[in-house]
């Protein structure tokens, strides 16, 4: 057999084609490479994928790691624990708020995390004697991972090539309203008005599918790069909880992407803190990405008392496990990383300095008519920068324009690294976004730098867009 | 919500109880500390779950962990490269026959590596034009990891509770039987003669589910914790890719726990160059657990060059990507390790020492009328004995005896660790074993000391058994 020869041996992107690099970097910073330009001081404004928490070359990581080496090698988690991975789970539950979570599964990705809350949760109605219990509602335009349970509950055009792999979408794995009040809420609609009508959407379809039969509802509590960090509106989370525990259905939120950190008001974890109190928060939830800030591969599944003593009062035994599930290395690190974030306020550091971030850059680009921004928004570390053709009638540019994607280009020739995306829904809509998530360490002035650079892309995108147009 | 208070906080095993806990460990020994009783110098025999290649502690690997954090902190993957996730490419096909593969994926598991290869294999019969081929066909106690894509194409009681969330078991994930010499083939049969029958099988369900629909047929090289490491019958995997090229059917095998160095006869990394001839190899294949020795979570997808060339003359293009796909402090690792295991012949010498395990077990263990050893089976470094109530006829213990796991118990007090399992197939049948998959480092005498121990459990083993009768 012939090959084609190919430049790069790594098999995702564009395949066998030579790679955009990072060569190095330094806490916000990076130098990357692509086709043969070195790009220095590229701020990283999206943190790889919202990840790297502690920005690039923690100084204090080595020694972290270091000390999580020399504890464990490997032991299967399934047979034989390790203390790094109870001492992590101790730690996310002591500084969540007191009685949402007892228990924690770690995992090595965001996308594992969603595959195993499923089997958790599907497990839960096993152990309650409720086998009925099969259906689980998520939403549309939600992006939950990309192996095939989490492309499943998923609804994404990533995903969408591989839908005789689903998990049954008509009959398991059901699909509700997205809630993004920039595109849906309607003229003279109230926040509140909005947050009902998506509720009544959801308890006609619990009830229109039995509710004995359905097993969770599932919601990103800020979603990410599929819809570009819509802050849900009041009322609407603690509606979907008010209509699980009516209805007997497990609450699940997805904080792979939003959670750990990234957007808490009180200098802690969990996003959800932002609309739901103590006692309202999900059932089940899965964590990732910030975890290990990009050193270590690590995710989570956060189970409340609730889930966990179904189980213990049950058979009180999870057959098998992941060969890397509680891997004591990447719980060792990860603990180490936490510990550093909240003992020097990086958590609260980022939710000022975020939010500065989206004021800034919705005061710098949302009046002026010129440039094609029609929404700026999202909360503490994670933001959005929506294009559109038309301001006022929040017309979007066609999908073949592929403004998304564009912008991280210029983004990148402006000295900044973000995720731009091109995305679509079922019904002929589609949106182009810049996601915008920071690395937690991120100063004020860095802030100031960073909108600098973000004005002047968006300047040359609307030069480019207008000489076409 | 009163919870029930709980000794482990980590959600796996026995839910909220006490763990056995691994202390510490240097080189194949550890130290393992189970309901309050230390047990010092306990040979992993199974390294964790045949993941421990170069045991515990290795000196050199403080080292190849410091350079590879030196480099690269984090870079999503989809947009971003790293030369890490490159080398190690090059590294695995340069060690692998000329032209079995041409590109590699990196992922954080053996799971995520069959949820992957999935969807490559998807858009491979999508690039090239025949979108009709959906269906894959792998084996009956097959085990292929515990995602839920990982868990429809497997077929293990493990598994079997989460049915409704499989991907569709009658038009989607068909399953043949499975391929055991020991139990399977017929008095009288010859081992061509059982590979025939089963490659029969296979060709009657191709050609009933139409030849134009089918689109892979994957199996484990060698098989591990389901049912146990039995050597493929002669010419069965060479029937398997012959058919395959007839009905242009992907060809995919699952190297997980049997690759990278497990069982490779030539000093190199895959297993399946013990039964097929290098232009015979598999179109896709996944590896796992031995790649970072337990020290980093990664695992891989290897893609020959039939797939790239697919790719790379249709849409050259894979949208999307796990956060932690081709994470480059894995990669680094992963590629020093690899590089020390060559280096110093210990995927060589485990195929050497581990045989002679084999082989001691076999004279040890088998011959002896007073034992419930049926069976010792496995190659190079990967082996398994099996328990059987009757040693002619091979009727296994009733499964409420639990012998696969109770050996576990057995194996501690005598100073080792393996993995015991219970399995059952879909006919009622069932049975007991105890899996050994060594570190690399392995010696002569430690196999000795190994052999001594193994036959004092069983007779530990023999005597609990008998006494109970």
């Amino acid at each position: 057999m012939t090959v084609t020869p190919v430049k790069s041996q790594v098999f995702q992107g564009y395949v066998g084609k030579e790679k955009a690099f990072a060569k190095n970097g330094k806490g916000i910073f990076m130098t990357i490479e692509k086709n043969g330009k070195e790009y220095r001081d590229v701020i990283d404004a999206v943190s790889g994928a919202a990840v790297a928490s502690l920005g690039w070359g923690d100084p204090d990581v080595p020694e972290i790691v270091s000390e999580a080496l020399k504890k464990h090698t490997y032991s299967y988690p399934g047979l034989v624990a390790n203390e790094a991975a109870e001492k992590l789970a101790k730690f996310y539950i002591d500084n969540s708020p007191p009685g949402a979570f007892a228990s924690a599964l770690w995992t090595c990705s965001g996308s594992e995390s969603n595959e195993n809350a499923l089997k958790i949760i599907r497990q839960y109605w096993l152990e309650k004697g409720q086998p009925k219990k099969t259906k689980v509602i998520s939403r549309e335009c939600s992006y939950h991972g990309f192996t095939l349970g989490a492309i499943s509950i998923g609804n994404t055009p990533r995903g969408a090539p591989f839908k005789d792999l689903m998990i049954n979408q008509e009959e398991v794995c059901l699909k509700m309203p997205r809630c993004w009040p920039y595109r849906d809420m309607k003229e003279g609609e109230t926040e509140e008005e909005y947050s009902q009508r998506l509720l009544d959407v959801l308890e006609k379809m619990i009830l229109d599918n039995d509710p004995e039969t359905v097993s969770a509802v599932i919601v990103e509590t800020l979603p990410g790069s599929s819809i570009g960090t819509p802050v849900p509106s009041k009322g609407y989370l603690k509606g979907i909880r008010d209509l699980c525990n009516k209805y007997d259905v497990v609450f699940m939120l997805d904080e792979v992407m939003c959670g750990t950190g990234r957007a808490n008001p009180n200098g802690k974890l969990n996003c959800w803190e932002n609309f739901l109190a103590p006692e309202d928060g999900p059932d089940i939830q899965t964590v990732g990405k910030t975890l290990g800030s990009g050193y270590v591969t690590i995710a989570g599944v956060l189970i409340s008392p609730k889930i966990l003593d179904a189980y213990v009062n049950g058979s009180g035994l999870i057959l098998g496990a992941q060969t890397y599930h509680s891997h004591a290395f990447n719980c060792g690190t990860a603990l180490g990383i936490q510990q550093k974030i909240l003992q020097n306020g990086l958590t609260k550091n980022v939710f000022e300095n975020g939010n500065l971030l989206g004021k800034k850059l919705q005061e710098a680009l949302l009046d002026d008519p010129n440039n094609f921004v029609g929404d700026v928004r999202g909360l503490g570390g994670f933001w959005t920068i929506e294009f559109v053709k038309d301001k006022k009638t929040k017309e979007p540019f066609p999908p073949e324009k592929k403004v998304g994607p564009r912008f991280s280009d210029i983004a990148l020739e402006n000295g900044f690294n973000i995720m731009g995306v091109s995305g679509a829904d079922n019904y002929g809509g589609n949106w182009d976004i810049a996601l915008f998530g920071p690395s937690f360490i991120i100063t004020k002035e860095e802030v100031d730098l960073l909108v600098e650079r973000v004005v002047s892309a968006v300047h040359a995108l609307t030069k480019q867009l207008r000489a076409e147009a």
